[in-house]
């Protein structure tokens, strides 16, 4: 028997969290006089008194048991949120029918930043101020989703990562949990309010320089601007580029960093690929950019430097409009879509310690070609990698593009052109934002037909959950076992 | 050190082998009193001379101790027969430079069937059956590579399911190879006869009927006509169909079948899993033909039948213009093209025993995570499947996935749009012909750059020989190694 009393009052607790950040939304439209503050009081008293009478529902129990109940919890906990986040888009009217407003939403709360507004600057201060804190608070769900649930449930293997260079997670998922989670929230919101002063020293406003703080740190991508952040100076830019990367690194190598521990950042072997390949792609657009566009040196680097950063780290800012590239620049920038950066991130996708092991097993078969009896252990860094998690690691990828071969295949079927619906499906599974085509950096997510965004919000979420939490609940085993 | 003179004595028993199959050419061309018997028996005198030259060198020695030699020569024999193989088309003028020349034989002994000529039906019978005799000869080639030379190598986990539906394949690569490569060429040569006389039989003349047999049962692609199969009966077509599934279906299993075996045959759960996939797909693709553009369930059927046989089989005939088709039939198509059909036949690509080993394990990570401490062992029908094998078939996929994305950027970077460039690359790497946009089922490859179709050549020999045993060749610790 499921515990349904668990799962409500689960429920309950999320949307008393969650409504209490449209308070602070209606703050925010108070204290700019917007006519919007009564949005935002009557969706906080619907979010919080069903909040409150689902968590009513709370009660004490041995966790451990509650493995099946935890699983339906990570995943449907989005969808919740989803639901009752939507309320202020279409309270204020700013989203007129309730698909665009749950795609909105949820793109905001996994982070993705694909969105259907198309004129955002006409959107009042507190409808932006709450579709950047779905990113907020999308990202300190998943700082405690991939830092500790996901890796004891042991996901697509990455229980093996996290364990490595956290060091502060344990099997056990009670009661480590909750001073991980305190102790990386605390870090990630020191980076917030550390970018939102880098940003104020360049001159943004604050209202906009926290807002993008959000979309950063979160790896989300909303912006308060309808050309992203194409209009700001190259300070800002690099600015954000430098938060993106923080973004995208294991938030447990700040933990180690901030008890002064530098080798533990500088020895981990997936940090170095992660700025390896910044650097390379990077330097390999800019030679492009400038050789064959002859376009100035500084500005060709920081476009390139700026986009790559934004696509691997999964964030989705846009400072130039790469579709307008040479093809083999757009289809760069497509592959990068499939790496994701550091585990224990923020940001989404397959992730670079996925892709270390898949090599890593690719060098070892050759090297077993020419040592036929050899047993090679497959090893990153100093740690060898069990079989376990080469296979979960195998399934991941299988899985993952199976599922962005068949999202491709419906988003073509419901009327999409092949290369947007590739791009919309690998945008919306590495939660990254702008895709390819229709749905370029340029283009939004407003005319892709309402079944579209349907799949494109699942697609979203399974690839935020790490495939499996989600796909698990579809499995008639699962419903089964007692 | 090297044994060099087993390395050529070995090329030259190749081009020995091969000039005689230009004397026949040579002998077509008497037959019709073409201009170009003297061209054949040039090609013919430098190819055999030059093998005998090399075949010279042969001498005795224990063959185990040459296993570097091997996998030099198995890559090699194909770059050297190909560039002889192109002495008719330049001496002949039918083909007027040497990438191209090059580029039409490689895509004939990989029986890939990508082709730069324009007007086929322009060419000389002596020329066209050349064309077609590259296929054949590639065919042979495959069967041997595929049944004895690759299992004993271990590659991509293609010993597991050879040696077991086999029977025929032992450890020791000396005797029982030759055993089993005669006994595999005579069911591929009395199926070639026997889709000759069904071909007769729908009243296709001789000369037409054997060349189309060599495309089919190579599973090569190369037509003698403009049009490629689109002008033919509807029963033809349905003749190339069926010896389209044959040419993919695993060879050992005709083996058992002739000695009555039926069980083999029926039992086997990779041509049971063809079967399902080629008629699933086709009939979705009819009634999306049907049902949406309205054409009659026959022809739709037929179209639908036809293309999905030839793209899954890596043929590549083309009966109907597939990239008329809605964009999410292409995309089908496209997927396809990443299916292959079954180990042991003359199919390229991936191969469908890998992706079952690839599901198989995606499913055991589900029952997994509901009966955390069970050790579920992958299995295949009834046989287990050992981590070793997973990992190579790991290895492979990745490998495959990373070649297809390097080739496709390398195309567009000379120059070819994303989607003709990824169709390109995916045509050649599964041996199959026809691709998507300008390398489309009715275009041909004429247009790429040089550049380009040096890229393909490459890659429809690493497809055609499972990658790994092209790629060991670039390794330092291959040569290092004594």
């Amino acid at each position: 028997m499921l515990d349904k009393r668990f799962i409500l009052s689960a429920f309950g607790l999320a949307l008393v969290f969650e409504s209490l950040f449209m308070l602070i939304c209606a703050g925010v439209s108070v204290l700019y006089g917007e006519a919007d503050t009564h949005t935002f009081i009557s969706s906080f008293v619907i979010t919080f008194l069903t909040g409150g009478i689902c968590w009513w529902f709370n009660h004490r129990k041995e966790k451990e048991q509650l493995k099946r109940e935890s699983f339906i919890v990570v995943t449907a906990v989005w969808v919740v949120m989803s639901l009752f986040g939507a309320l202020p888009y279409l309270l204020s009217g700013a989203i007129n029918n309730f698909t665009d407003a749950f795609f909105e939403t949820i793109s905001g709360f996994t982070t993705t930043g694909a969105s259907v507004i198309n004129d955002i600057e006409a959107l009042s201060h507190g409808i932006l101020f709450w579709r950047s804190t779905t990113h907020l608070i999308g990202g300190m769900g998943i700082i405690v989703l991939a830092v500790a649930i996901l890796p004891y449930f042991g996901f697509g293997g990455m229980q093996l990562f996290s364990a490595e260079s956290a060091g502060v997670v344990n099997e056990k998922l009670h009661p480590k949990i909750t001073r991980t989670a305190k102790s990386l929230w605390g870090i990630y919101v020191l980076l917030v309010a550390l970018e939102t002063i880098f940003l104020l020293i360049g001159g943004m406003p604050l209202f906009d320089a926290l807002c993008h703080s959000f979309g950063t740190l979160a790896s989300g991508g909303f912006s308060t601007k309808n050309d992203s952040v194409a209009g700001y100076s190259p300070y800002i830019q690099y600015v954000l580029v430098v938060f993106m990367i923080f973004a995208g690194t294991n938030f447990s190598l700040f933990y180690f960093l901030g008890k002064g521990n530098w080798r533990k950042l500088l020895c981990n072997a997936e940090f170095k690929i992660y700025l390896s390949i910044i650097l390379i792609t990077s330097l390999i657009i800019t030679a492009s950019l400038c050789i064959i566009d002859h376009a100035p040196v500084e500005q060709s680097f920081r476009a390139a430097l700026f986009q790559v950063s934004s696509i691997i780290t999964s964030t989705g800012f846009v400072s130039a409009d790469y579709s307008l590239w040479h093809p083999y620049l757009v289809f760069l920038i497509f592959l990068l879509m499939f790496s994701g950066a550091c585990v224990g991130s923020t940001s989404g996708g397959i992730k670079l310690f996925r892709h270390m092991i898949l090599f890593k097993n690719i060098r070892i078969e050759f090297k077993k070609m020419t040592h036929t009896h050899a047993v090679i252990p497959l090893k990153i860094g100093k740690k060898s990698v069990s079989s376990e998690v080469v296979y979960k690691v195998l399934a991941f990828l299988v899985l993952y593009m199976v599922i962005c071969a068949i999202g491709t295949f419906l988003l073509t079927f419901v009327g999409m052109s092949i290369d947007s619906a590739a791009g919309a499906v690998a945008t919306s599974m590495g939660g990254i934002g702008p895709g390819l085509g229709s749905v370029g950096p340029v283009n939004n997510f407003l005319h892709v037909p309402h079944s579209g965004k349907w799949i494109l919000s699942f697609l979203m979420l399974l690839g935020r959950l790490e495939l499996f939490s989600v796909l698990i609940l579809f499995s008639p085993n699962f419903w089964r076992h007692q």
